[in-house]
């Protein structure tokens, strides 16, 4: 195995692909995630246990899981709830990834719950995962701002990764879910975190492209000592020229970044990039990734 | 006039529409020149005096810049040469800038001069300029890599830049011509140039998205004590999905990071967003910037 100075997971397959208008078929899917896994990427989200009802790109979860076969068991699935984690124990997954709030507008229309509540739902899910030997990753989600709210402030956003890392979660992923952050903002966040006692190996970071600063996000967060990026094989998630364009930073670019900055993902990016398109083919329209572009 | 931290260069009249396909009539690129500068946009370059053959999208230079009356004059104008100047001086522009190459082959395929060459070539153009009072800014393009030559020893670069500085220029725009530079060669590039004594408030740095570095590339000049940067309204010059995705950095992205970071552009950004959209309208497809896409 490549030595590697950070790590990318890999969240395509989930994030990008719970919100590309298509359903991807399930064979693309298994053929999508071998091949990421086979470009280097060292995780790789497979799909999330969400109710059909609201997420029907993954409603095919379980099958998926299924196909993977004893090695996709160890890629990380979304589990909105106690229901998703059955699923996920039944299956034989060893890693999950819970999906928290930092603010109380979207707890309430994403779990709803409010801000507070959020964790009393997380506790059963996570001390059960963690009884039976799982791994969990919390998603910390609008931790730079929120439609509704605006700012969120630091403290309130520390106070909320901090109660999922002591529910036992081993990782909580940063999100900038709408992409409003800049690159000061991430420093302070990541500041306000290492004082609570939140060292920056917990720390993951997961930006989306809404306004652009993505990479630079990025580049501020791997400046500060976090080693743990989220990305999106060829940005999926969101058209660039969609109205309501949240598309996650793409890992291309991303690799593109670290491969100048001497820093080792592990990834061959060519590989990466052919799988992109071929992904971008069976979507029917352009990876918005500039990398796979400009490669293609 | 508004106290700025950081002056932005608006290229998007000259590098954005020379790079174009459509050819944008005389009287869009007035409003579109007058709508920046209303915007807050402080330096707005207006045109090319480079031959109508080689760029038919700046055909119009002259008449252009009698268009925008006496105020208009103060805009810089791109002079490939000592014809070039002649017109700029004819039409009593004030600000001229040059065009030169950082390697060999572009010297020999952009200016038909080798690279030791193209400094004879400037130097009456140049001398002209100051002794008529005009001020020169020197573009010094292909500094992180050339299609043909790959990589570029970094001492070259500034050999280069020197030059054009020795011969009167007063401002350096280091241009990413291809996009592939990644943040920490910025700082490389910037660290070699102070050393050989020319300070940061000296440069200028022009990024283009290429590869979706740009943004990045620009926080890490920030933060190594650049203040003027190029940047191009709506990211005009080349839109993402071509195959020659060459695209400038996009104002609008840029700006939305400065004011993130508390650093005053003087841009009023939703004045420019509504000029990006309208040219959006006169060119027929949608601005490349991910703000003007979400904020619009």
């Amino acid at each position: 195995m490549t030595e590697r100075d950070v790590t990318i997971y890999e969240v395509g397959p989930r994030d990008g692909l719970q919100n590309e208008s298509a359903v991807v078929p399930l064979e693309a899917k298994v053929t999508f995630i071998e091949r990421l896994v086979a470009a280097g990427l060292p995780v790789v989200e497979a799909t999330s246990f969400v109710h059909p009802t609201w997420v029907p790109q993954l409603a095919d979860a379980a099958e998926l899981v299924e196909r993977l076969g004893p090695e996709g068991r160890r890629h990380p699935v979304l589990v909105p709830n106690e229901r998703g984690l059955d699923r996920a124990l039944e299956l034989g997954c060893e890693h999950i990834a819970i999906f928290g709030s930092a603010t109380e507008t979207f707890a309430r229309r994403n779990l709803n719950r409010s801000l507070d509540e959020q964790f009393a739902m997380f506790e059963p899910t996570v001390r059960r995962a963690r009884d039976a030997g799982l791994d969990v990753r919390a998603y910390v989600s609008m931790c730079w701002g929120d439609p509704w709210e605006g700012a969120v402030p630091v403290e309130q956003v520390v106070s909320v990764g901090k109660r999922l890392f002591d529910l036992g979660a081993s990782q909580l992923s940063l999100g900038d879910t709408i992409g409003v952050g800049t690159a000061g903002a991430v420093g302070t966040l990541l500041d306000a975190f290492n004082d609570a006692g939140l060292p920056d190996d917990v720390l993951a970071v997961h930006f989306h492209d809404t306004y652009g600063q993505a990479l630079a996000n990025a580049y501020a967060a791997w400046q500060h000592g976090v080693r743990t990026f989220d990305a999106s094989a060829g940005g999926l998630g969101g058209c660039p020229y969609a109205e309501s364009a949240t598309g996650n930073l793409a890992t291309e670019d991303l690799v593109w970044m670290f491969r100048g900055l001497g820093v080792e993902t592990g990834v061959d990016l060519d590989a990466l990039v052919a799988t992109s398109v071929w992904m971008a083919g069976v979507l029917g329209r352009p990876s918005p990734s500039k990398v796979v572009t400009a490669l293609s």
